[in-house]
């Protein structure tokens, strides 16, 4: 049970999280801090949090939890507004995609205090942004990562593990360098790539035929290209070098791939696609991805 | 009404042929094609077709109408094995993925007889395959591209049109070329790209952790990795130089995305991606994909 959670950035995460916990009765109160006060209104409107402010000061009085759910370019400059506002032992978690860059900017800001920050990432996402697409059960049996460091207090890791528990996500933990990568190669790569494809198509001579006659195949693979742009950008932006790699990973495999075609190698391509098929078939079945 | 319709290899297309044909009572027998008895008998129990042989002379006795839906590969021996037996006014059509290639195939074979054959390519699929993944509503709302050559016999187009309609799918007319054009680009990319992204992260040193961790989007966009592969091989076999063209087209724009993330380019990766996301969100909103 939390008393006061201040959520900074009250969006598709920020406004799921409210939603979860006040179902489910597990904080007395819960404010918004942000810049847009019609948003904040709204959002409150929708019963999403209790009240708001855009005074870091009086947003975050007697806050016990605070949640960074604002665009990761947004981090610092928010960080350092709430700085001199935040009560002494007050816990502060984020929800940003990528792990090692935050963390270098709280501890950046929060000096000796930086101990009380849990670094938290909820693997569950919309297409859709805003207050509006929240949802109280996005996290349901969806995963929640959290990268604590060495210096994370233990106490304040628990609190937010109960906190994502609470919304009935499945809470694990991993080094900020193993998120960065494991994020980088599923999530990040099939994002950029998605972008990518939909562009090409956008650049042929005759995507406006060939739009038309899409399938279900091209909807479902580039669902992801309907992305927020200033979200990605700001991924691409904190974790580049993990991204980089990948996407030079696949540029490389495509060219395998372009090879065997021309060289009319059946047997290669046969075997390439099957082995894809027979091990993403057993990781579907292994792990039943959501 | 079709009084007798044979379907050369009766597996998820050609089933689900079938089964709509038979809810919408619209043939009067349907006769399987094919050279795995199991298999056909099997299809006669599920109650997808009536009756089957695997000699070409029995099963096409009489026939009205005939579906080639064999794997692009074995379409060349079938055809000539069928070649015999096909009864003088007998209609053939067919469900391969890419056309051109089919229709040299079939003008080679049937020779004077091409005027009554109209190629044909239903879009829609399931990644699994077989007769036990046929449906009914398959085709319901899913576009079905003709593709007549200046050969094809009006009658024979228009009686494969309606053959099409009865199971509720929209049938459109193009080109042969424009066809492997559109389709390279649209499914033939997005699945090339499936099996070539999930190959790549099987060939990174943590790959068990990563999929292990890999989240809701990893699972949509790489759904078409698990495809059938002989369908795949034989697509990327038949349609190379469409498809090798768009695969070069998103290597290089995935390398302009990867330049400007070195080059830390703000502001053309949200002007990039934010175009993609607008044009994308603008045709599904269009044209209402399934």
């Amino acid at each position: 049970m939390i008393e006061r959670l201040v959520i900074a950035g009250v969006g598709l995460i920020g406004g799921s999280l409210a939603l979860a916990l006040k179902e489910k009765n597990y904080c007395k109160e819960i404010i918004g801090l942000g810049r847009d006060e019609a948003s904040l209104r709204h959002a409150v409107d929708l019963g999403v949090i209790d009240r708001f402010s855009t005074d870091p000061k009086v947003a975050l009085e007697g806050a016990e939890v605070v949640l960074l759910a604002v665009p990761m370019q947004a981090m610092l400059p928010v960080l350092k507004s709430m700085k001199p506002y935040l009560p002494e032992h007050a816990i502060l978690t984020d929800a940003g995609s990528t792990k090692q860059s935050v963390i270098a900017e709280v501890e950046q800001v929060l000096g000796e205090n930086f101990a009380r920050f849990v670094p938290g990432h909820p693997i569950a996402g919309r297409e859709k942004s805003g207050v509006d697409a929240a949802l109280a059960n996005l996290y349901e049996g969806r995963r929640v990562i959290l990268t604590p460091t060495p210096y994370t207090d233990p106490q304040a890791l628990q609190t937010v593990e109960q906190l994502w528990q609470v919304t009935g996500a499945r809470v694990e933990h991993m080094s900020p360098d193993l998120h960065d990568q494991v994020l980088a190669a599923t999530s990040h790569l099939p994002h950029v790539v998605a972008f990518a494809v939909v562009d090409t198509l956008l650049k042929l001579p005759d995507h406006d035929d060939i739009l038309r006659y899409a399938g279900g195949g091209f909807r479902d693979s580039t669902r992801i290209a309907s992305s927020d742009p200033t979200m990605w950008r700001d991924i691409c932006l904190t974790n580049t070098d993990a991204i980089v790699e990948v996407v030079e990973a696949l540029r490389e495999n495509l060219a395998e791939f372009v090879a065997m075609m021309r060289e009319r190698d059946s047997e290669g391509l046969h075997n390439r696609m099957n082995q894809v098929k027979q091990a993403r078939d057993a990781y579907i079945s292994k792990y039943d991805a959501r």
